[in-house]
């Protein structure tokens, strides 16, 4: 029984801070390192690269849509060219700063609105497979299991590890119930600690309509862009190790 | 007698067009490719970098300050260590994405004001010395003899490559004409191929006094971004080979 | 019989130029200026301005999504306060230079993606139309008849004005023929001008099946990025001219 | 005795926040609102006008270099064409939204690096006066007495109003401590709260040295992006009110 959590990190820009990132990376075993495109300015990669390093947590390159202003949470139609290329450059740039840190870029983890687009639209998750294929074949994309770049990335050739949200309700197919309905987002800590036990030990979750589900993650992801949410993550991150999950990076 | 010729490439962005890259890819032996700062957007950095890898041609990154709306022609008073990982950035994507095409990055051309400015300012040029160091040490820097970059460079152990201006009015004590005085810029092709020679075979070259100055390069850097600038570089590129001098990438 | 022509102007940025203003100008009555979005810099929009008022062309504000890197031809999912925000901020803005100027902004033209999205998104076509009527509820929107937008202007009391498309192919139906499809574009001069004509004298424009289809066209939208474009504008405009239809702004 | 009291806000940038606005507005009677170039999103700019207007505070187009990744906090070397022009976008910009919400801009305040830059050089000051001027020439300039765009402004007609900084050292000179020096900048509010005072009642603040120094002032500036700071801020505005001093905006 092994898993391993992810979360977002290095998401501050210029003067703004966001999220607790040293209190994360105290949690986390894989760190989604933003790009620069949503967020993410060279200095703060820089930084949370070498602290991810410090405390032996994977790094992986969080790329996006070219959104600051958007955060990257807006769909974007791309020229698949475009997107290719844009992804390519930015695995590229963050490897090469967590490099001169003394690590390496060892997965890839599409962010807010590409992850949702990927997970559907077949032209913008070939684009996004190419790129990681074109870079370093076997770095893996961290994604849904049945997504379109799922099945895209096994086509290519390229590794894919897949991640479950202990932290949202799911549906009885076992998709995520849409972040705008009611219950949506689970807040509780022991609920959600709950979850991420079973999720690691017997592959399950509970669906929204009590129904177990099957769920398959070797990777589950944690927010922490609020006190909370960190309060939430250290609760998985504890319940885990009381059930005997050892919480360790996939790469 | 050997001389490389160097020029800036893939400053194009989104729709907008800049230069005759195709033609000039046929003249020089070192492109230095827009690193998205100041110019070049992923896209043709990409196509950039295949067409460079595709002729034979050396990939520099063309490092610059963060300034699309002013192509990096600004100075910028920017703290160290942020502009050192800007600096890291902007190598890294270009070189990822070299890499991805067959290539790699194999030196480091400062844009614009960043070139200028660090050729006085030891403070900003450190913290380009060190992004280049920190990224790969072997990396050369193409710069001005007696720059402060230069000197810094040595200090640190990174290797510099010296280039002159074959259309560029020089003082006699060997600087170049301020860009804004009469004269300053030669537009005969001619003259400029000549001046090219005598700066490959002699060493010297004819000061704006007439009088004749030690000019030590072992690159020439040449313009491109108007169709008289091509026909310049194409004549400085036949001029060297009449005389007998070969043209070749410095690394 | 009286007729407008529009055109996108100022779309250049920092260094990059972008079609031949200054040809369009001696062309055109309406000049659609781009606010710095998708294209054009304050010097920009502020030279635009300053000839398009010293040549009594009519000034628009060109809105669009905040994409440089895709000239706004991306689509973009947008909350509706952040669209309706930006579009005001760009009339504002450009606005104010064109009063400084002398002039001042007397309808809206939305560009690329945004004009295509909110011709069937009544969400985003919303959020447009409540910026204008914002900003000032007597400039009219420049758009397609039976259009989501010129539905929802006519509903909130914001004036809109036909345009139709000169260079475009028409389905029986009335609709543009997609731009991908073949003979979506007409590029003859003469036939491009005839197709004027009987827009402006007869309500009329032949589809793509030979049939004769109503058009309501209040302006003509013309083209300027291509000097082949400039030609065809030109044409159009003598065509209307030698035809007795007299070529006039709406405003 | 009048004073006003302005301070920055709206700075936030998309995701981002920055600062505690709704409390400050309760403190102040200006705000300087940012224009979205270091900082201030179309969404956040019309919204901190609303709350103004409101509150019947004053609302001001704080200017500034284009640079959201340096907060505008790095001084630029701009041809003077090109600042003017964007300084002229900017007022522009806020001043059509905040009469779209029912308000105006009442004065203009350059932010940061270019607040700096215009005290010394007469250059840069003209291009943002003459902006200025050309936008409205009633509008003033929020500024230090003495400095460059001070002098210029009164050339060209242009008018001023002086401000003092409550929570800063002075020379003997009447010039600021620099920020980097030690003791430059005063955290008690008592203290800082009695220099306001004086500086409103008496003209006068004591000087690094103990010496009492002349300080003509209109407007005291306070600043609000720590907790400590809108604290302070208080501290200020409720001193001025125990000493009978009016705070009222200046325009």
């Amino acid at each position: 029984m092994v898993i391993d959590l992810n979360a977002d990190l290095g998401e501050s820009f210029g003067i703004w801070r966001l999220g607790d990132d040293a209190a994360l990376l105290d949690v986390v075993t894989s760190a989604n390192v933003a790009c620069g495109f949503h967020a993410g300015d060279p200095v703060t990669i820089r930084r949370t690269c070498a602290a991810a390093i410090d405390r032996g947590v994977a790094i992986g390159a969080q790329v996006s849509y070219r959104d600051l202003a958007g955060f990257g949470r807006r769909e974007m139609e791309m020229d698949p060219e475009e997107l290719c290329a844009e992804v390519l450059y930015q695995i590229a740039a963050v490897d090469g700063i967590a490099r001169a840190m003394g690590g390496r870029v060892s997965y890839v983890k599409p962010h807010g609105a590409l992850y949702n687009r990927i997970c559907r639209d077949p032209e913008q998750a070939e684009a996004v497979v190419v790129a990681v294929a074109d870079y370093d074949q076997s770095l893996p994309v961290l994604t849904l299991p049945g997504s379109a770049v799922h099945d895209i990335a096994a086509r290519e050739g390229v590794p894919t590890v897949a991640e479950a949200f202990a932290d949202r309700a799911y549906t009885p197919a076992g998709t995520l119930v849409p972040r705008r309905s009611p219950g949506a987002v689970l807040h509780d800590p022991g609920t959600v600690a709950a979850r991420a036990v079973r999720m690691a030990t017997d592959q399950v979750v509970t669906a929204s309509d009590g129904s177990q589900v099957p769920v398959q993650a070797r990777s589950i992801c944690l927010h922490g862009d609020t006190p909370g949410a960190v309060r939430l993550a250290r609760a998985v991150r504890d319940g885990l190790a009381d059930a005997g999950v050892i919480v360790k990076a996939f790469t």
